[in-house]
């Protein structure tokens, strides 16, 4: 195959992005279809990026004959039933997190990406694909920095999108599901361990509309993985800084981190607040490139035959892990795993 | 009182810098003794700091009319006893951390300073005095960053110190108290709130020496505050950076974070290794000013009769918090505190 | 148009970037042609990159019809004899600096240019289409940081290519020429003014051969603009930390800074040097998008029929200065511009 | 010598604070008298000090017998006549600077000093008594950075003291003599070198009321020193971020930054202004020890004989060559030293 052809599913603000970058930035693909059930947005996009085919249904998408694969940027439950049929098509499937929203979702999508073992499957853990956690994961796999202690993440939503995340709050999962799986997938890939041991706390310390899902405004939980890493994670939704996706490696031999300062661009700026650098908007603007390589990857996996680093596996232990600590936070005990 | 007559027991490296610094530094005060076994040292200091009275032991130092406080930087398992004695004899007492070896020995301390309300007891958690904690905390309590979520505090020590701390392992009691006591104790400053859960995990990632201590190298521990505020805190002997003292306070309107690069001074260097601060060497350099300033608060609540910030309590408080860390760490529990 | 036919000139290590970047990553662009006299590299990159017309001869190049518009990344020697020509021959120019060896020559480009009003002049200085340069700019349009008051940067290459550097040395025209135009361009468009005195020195600190080309290693030079806002360029060719080009811009209400740690990504390292950041390896890494954002400018101002913001006259402009720069380091004279 | 009896003049912002060290934090030092023409101001310090004498004339307190020392924070237009006349007493002398407001009265200065061998005279460049600059310098002597290719200092007084320069301005002796003097000794002492030429430009940015004076409020001067170092010394009073004393010295193996950021403590915020560190408030914040180890050195010299780094021809030169920059500043012209 010499390019790839692209039916791509959902105008989110991600959908959008994936689209542009499919119609523009990706060697050897073309956006060859885009579905929504909006469809005014649909046609406006299409339009714009040149894109011959449009749906309001994705079975209808699924019968086009000159698509190779199709990304899946739909409503989280929507995902393992579109997998399925994607896969029952013949398409290649490039899919944003979740895999599933409960577990039993996740393994029906397991034996469906099973049953096909020519087709390319991928999840959309963008952070991988972002250079500097790249740069950072090559040194500690090169053993630069030792046997890892102690990895710790944050991811932050800016506080100014507080509505957005209270009108979604029903549907999210709750904040473990819905922001700390992506620190989940980079703690298992740089650790190369899975979890022992869950303990999350947490809450509303902002805003109470969270309670009443079962959720906080601000979580974190401590975990002891097999190899004895301890792993730490935070995610909360009110900075008022801006977009705050920050790790931390420490090791035996050098610590590495990456955007402990999550600044904007190479910019510093010196006036009435200080010495001061501005702040990521948010996911779009901090992994931009990340979006681009990610789907990149995936079209080189189709041309090439070549597994995506990312495996359907992965996306279920991720979705395990981030319900074992909505479970520690609910009820406020240890977890073994 | 017009001058604050001080004798100073243990002269360790730490204890060497209080005497320098009460015969140097201190105002209204003067070093009239020193105490301890080593008589070369003591002989050896005493000149250098023109000290009149030498003693090889505490008691007989006790009964120095012409002596109003004493400093205690004797060998921990001593803190207790010597407490009482000096109380008993009528001297205020500077206490280095802690104030017992057991949580009864800090119930007793407690004893022994009740039954003296007019004279002065100041436990040494430095820390409250350095310059930018103080200035942090001055924030926090102003309401700058909104109500506290996550409190998280990293303690290293110097991988290159390594030996003399594997020495001390028989008696240091373990990590959390001999090295978390201070981020304890920064923790309950900063939140104003008590510990209800605690969760203890770590291990020996590069030192197996510790194991037979039921100690680790590396160890961390998250708690539940009672005002909801998540406690992170970690403590490492394995830093080869160097001295790195770090404290994180993000609230539901802003974050301060107080040495986030445990920076020397304020030299950056651009070599062949990049752009780059150098750390700080140990505790005696970062915290030099501190250990001036609390010292000299010290003789301020001595000749205005104030009460020190740091009272009798927070070192039993301290003590209790580190040993259910350091149960949580030995039995792989989760506590209610 | 739909497409611009591009057809590129040179496959150094530029010249090969820009080829990849038109090959996969402009939009609306068509890499139809390459020009070598290296044919084994023409033909692999040809090859690779799937282009389809390879020639060794310029001339022969332009003959191509079905080509829009021609890239120069030539030896600049070549530039304005290859901007006429290809001018002539109707076809769009993005070249790369400098527009002419002598102000001379670039004076006849701007002739040529002038000649052919409906075809797009572009001149490569990228630093301008950089994400972090523009933000700056922007800000400092609007205002930001009131009136401009130092314009200072620096642009300093590793010492690890000083090799390649002294063998460039009787080609490249001087440090000012081959180096500090880029700072030339910067302080020109930030601070929307031209030079009225020029006082530049420097020397051979580390490597004598620059000597008998009557250059230097490292130099600087201190400009009064005639909005009176103070330049002070430095440029250097032995930094032991890497690529820095760092540029800041004080004003009466605020300072900027850009890349004022010339950082390689987002990637902090602790280990036995301190805390460091590792730097930009070169201007193909620190500037690799700025080369597809003005590349893609050039495209898009051909496709629109809009001009450029970068113009012959700034070209010329910057040489004059540059020569300048170079008579007054030469002469030990302050030049009245 | 035991102990070194000082009479201190002048109390201003900078004498106040001498007079505090004296007090407190001077080993082997009294501050004995306090001399100053606003009574009230007197009696209130020397009360609070515990300073037994008190003076409103310089000559009489000249005369009071035990007394070893002066310290002059007197105006600068005084300070020549008080050191003749303080040597003539007998007194060891710690002068602020100027040495005197013309080079004449610099050259009297030595005279003067020279005719008094025994008696130490120091100057007050507390910026080589900072724990930062000494570090750096230690690193510079040693080699690290090889050989000094460009020497670039920047002194920035913040923009709200703006009423208070102006004010000052008839007497100030414009910017390069108020300010750029401690820059000019630091280039001096880093670089072991003199001015061989020198450019300086500048102008009123935001205040035209310093054009009368033919001074400015932001100035600069790029000068090539005697080793062929370059320096380029900034001057500003129109900060809006706080003070910034910001140095670097580029070597050819290595470049040193001293207080890059002007930061205030370790303290770093985030918050809606992004991520920051606020800055220092003014000379006395930032150079609060530096002013501390200047008296201590001064103290020292007089104790055990030695003579002081900062030498009376220090002072000449300093003047010397901050004229040089007057001149060429108001002249437009390249002046050889």
């Amino acid at each position: 195959m010499d390019k790839v052809r692209i039916g791509s599913v959902g105008l989110g603000r991600l959908g959008l992005r994936h689209a542009e970058n499919i119609a523009a930035k990706i060697q050897n693909a073309e956006l060859v279809a885009l579905c929504d059930v909006d469809n005014a947005k649909l046609t406006e996009t299409a339009d714009r990026l040149g894109v011959k085919h449009r749906f309001a249904s994705f079975e209808e998408m699924l019968s086009l004959s000159d698509m190779d694969a199709v990304v899946l940027v739909s409503p989280s439950a929507l995902h393992t039933k579109q997998i399925a049929a994607a896969l029952a098509a013949g398409k290649h499937i490039f899919s944003e997190k979740p895999l599933g929203v409960t577990v039993a979702e996740c393994k029906e999508a397991e034996k469906a990406v099973e049953a096909h073992p020519n087709l390319v499957f991928m999840l959309g853990f963008m952070r991988r694909f972002d250079e500097s956690y790249q740069y950072a994961h090559q040194k500690v796999s090169a053993g630069e920095i030792g046997k890892p202690v102690l990895f710790r993440a944050y991811s932050q939503d800016p506080e100014k999108f507080i509505q957005g995340a209270i009108a979604f709050a029903p549907h999210s999962g709750g904040q473990f599901l819905d922001m700390a799986v992506h620190d989940i997938d980079l703690a298992r890939w740089f650790t190369d361990s899975e979890p022992e041991t869950i303990y999350a706390v947490g809450g509303c310390y902002a805003h109470p509309e969270f309670a009443q899902y079962k959720d906080g405004d601000n979580v974190s939980c401590l975990m002891k993985f097999k190899n004895d890493c301890m792993v730490f994670l935070f995610a909360g939704r009110t900075a008022p800084h801006g977009y705050n996706i920050e790790t931390e490696i420490i090791g035996t031999k050098g610590t590495l981190r990456i955007a402990s300062v999550p600044q904007k661009n190479f910019v510093e700026i010196l006036d009435a607040y200080g010495v001061r650098r501005e702040c990521s908007e948010n996911f779009l603007e901090r992994f931009s490139s990340a979006y681009v390589n990610e789907m990149q990857e995936f079209v080189d996996c189709i041309i090439t035959g070549r597994k995506p680093a990312v495996s359907v596996y992965d996306g279920t232990k991720v979705s395990e892990i981030a319900y074992a600590c909505k479970a520690s936070f609910e009820q406020g005990t240890l977890l073994k795993f």
